[in-house]
């Protein structure tokens, strides 16, 4: 059953709504408050589409916190696990944020513009007011607001040819998490070689609404003979590549660590952050559950609206959070919280669909 | 243009939704990161039948947070400029929540469950981040979590009859914005007389999501000849009644001045508020814009999606950020902020809609 979504001022239309309604978006969620397209023509067109050209992205749901001010690295550092002292001026850093129990508040990607501002390109949570939260409670002297910063994504094999045409040939100097500010038109933009698909591609970060149209326009115009679409983060592409989703792959319920994020909890000595005690505890011990993929085999399930349970011998030990069919990998790839003893490569479980209990198969990797 | 919604885990359900469904709900929006109806018949049927009968309405979305331990009361005050300190412990608050420059971040009901203990049923921001990040930052001793809270509301002229019907007649002593604890089956719920309408009516406090359906059958069923129906907060009938939204009305931009909520700032002395001395610059000031009820006559407009800008002589003096057709009324309400200068009941301004400019006539007073 397909429910219609009532729009209001209270769920934000971002600067390229206007291009991405003309195009023929379908579908919408809602993240940060703000539309984010989830279909244009199918799931399945989208996804082969998205593996074999180039597409642009309106993800502004990426919303930015900006920390400006003397103390906002010391804040930063407060804020995630993982040790920011030797990052450079043109790194984008994958940061875990974690709250004063070593539980996920978002997973964003942080750029680092100076040593006195930051921007922080969020997840589904309102981050902001826990950044702010703690400045105003800790008496930091550093002001945290949401600029108007829109990312606009370009995506797929050929999104570095598309990049040049507008860009030009610097675009291939950006090195992976890397960024570099170029011009455009009166303007310039910072462009990040990043995104959330595994086919490559760039995070363009439109400062100024009334920017964005013309980026969306330039972009369509140069890929016209590329086939260039507009597209979005796909549900199919997104689980094959094991790019966990805040809200649906992990919550406030669990550590990094359960999300296999381990590699950015090692801080350095003296560290500030929050969570440091609770997450040095949960690094000698190890997590109690992770994050693995998971293969269904059979007919194509109706993709997840609720975690499925994992169960082995009538016991719960796990759960899927994600699932779609992969027309590729001809399963169904799902990424799924699995508990320590039955998180081993190739262990066979039952998830509980509602579509009726299926086999379950504990992968070490994913497919992509 | 419809749009439907992508399901994911991300948008929760609700303990009630799997009678929401069966009770045909057309249309959602995303509330907290979580499903809340807004049509099953048609808007305006629901309207008709919300002023005449009785609903039940899912609103799971005004999620709790619970302030738990010595500090409680204490980081209540810190949040809010509304003096606490007479407050009983059967009472709900309306309480302006501000950050430490006197701009809005929610505008919830607290209750009060004893010194040690509150909760707090919030509008639309993770207002938890920034309680849990005040609590944090300033070394407080006391638990901030989301309890497994889902309020049902019962609205309508008949909600008295209904819950007499499943709750006997203690319901008949519950004061407006007062609560009592009274027993459902083997277990009990706190039920206020509050709630998102004018037309009266009841917000049980649903403690345990297994509690959910048999909660939403038994109202059901008392109900039959009393004509019972599913509904959710009308866009019609809280215009009329001028009942604010976040993240419509009122964002973060705005005080609780601007939102007419001036009545809420009278601090005791040696208030803890963090926004103490931004409102109290503000108090002496006056606010710059305010809230008022705008008619736009003619013939029928869309609902808003987003700020509709109003002007005088060319020059913008303030913006339309609600409205819908009054079939009682005959002309489009809406809920505006307005400059001063401008605010006075009588003004006549225009208004600029994505159907055209129209006349917009400012109101001291709304509707019903």
């Amino acid at each position: 059953m397909a429910y219609t979504i009532s729009h209001s001022r209270r769920l934000r239309s971002t600067p390229f709504t206007p291009g991405v309604e003309t195009a023929g978006v379908t579908s919408y969620t809602v993240y940060n408050r703000m539309l984010l397209p989830t279909v244009f023509e199918s799931v399945e067109f989208d996804y082969r589409h998205l593996k074999q050209h180039v597409q642009v992205w309106d993800v502004s749901v990426e919303r930015q916190i900006e920390l400006n001010g003397p103390d906002a690295s010391r804040l930063m550092q407060m804020l995630t696990p993982r040790d920011l002292g030797k990052m450079k001026s043109d790194q984008c850093f994958y940061v875990p944020i974690t709250d004063e129990t070593g539980k996920m508040l978002n997973d964003p990607v942080a750029i680092k513009h100076s040593d006195t501002r930051w921007w922080v390109s969020i997840a589904d949570s309102d981050l902001l007011l826990w950044v702010k939260g703690l400045a105003v409670g800790k008496g930091l002297d550093v002001r945290v607001f949401e600029p108007d910063v829109s990312p606009l994504a370009v995506q797929g094999p050929k999104a570095n040819d598309l990049l040049e045409r507008v860009f030009g040939p610097e675009i291939h100097e950006i090195r992976f998490f890397r960024y570099k500010r170029l011009p455009f038109k009166d303007t310039s933009f910072i462009i990040a070689r990043s995104g959330y698909s595994k086919q490559g591609g760039f995070e363009i970060y439109v400062e100024g609404a009334e920017h964005g149209m013309p980026l969306w326009n330039a972009l369509f115009e140069a890929g016209k003979d590329l086939n260039v679409r507009p597209g979005c983060p796909n549900l199919i592409e997104r689980i094959e590549g094991g790019l966990l989703s805040y809200g649906n792959d992990m919550t406030m319920d669990n550590t990094p660590l359960e999300c296999g994020l381990g590699k950015f909890c090692k801080p350095a000595e003296g560290n500030d952050h929050i969570g440091h005690a609770a997450l040095s505890r949960e690094l000698a011990e190890g997590p109690a559950r992770q994050v693995r993929a998971i293969s269904i085999p059979g007919t194509p399930l109706v993709p997840a609206r609720a975690a499925w349970p994992l169960m082995q011998d009538g016991k719960r030990v796990g759960q899927v959070t994600s699932a779609a069919w992969s027309p590729d990998f001809e399963t169904n790839v799902a990424i799924g919280m699995v508990d320590a003893g039955h998180w081993e490569d190739g262990t066979e479980l039952t998830v509980e669909t509602p579509e009726g209990s299926r086999s379950a198969l504990v992968k070490e990797n994913f497919w992509a």
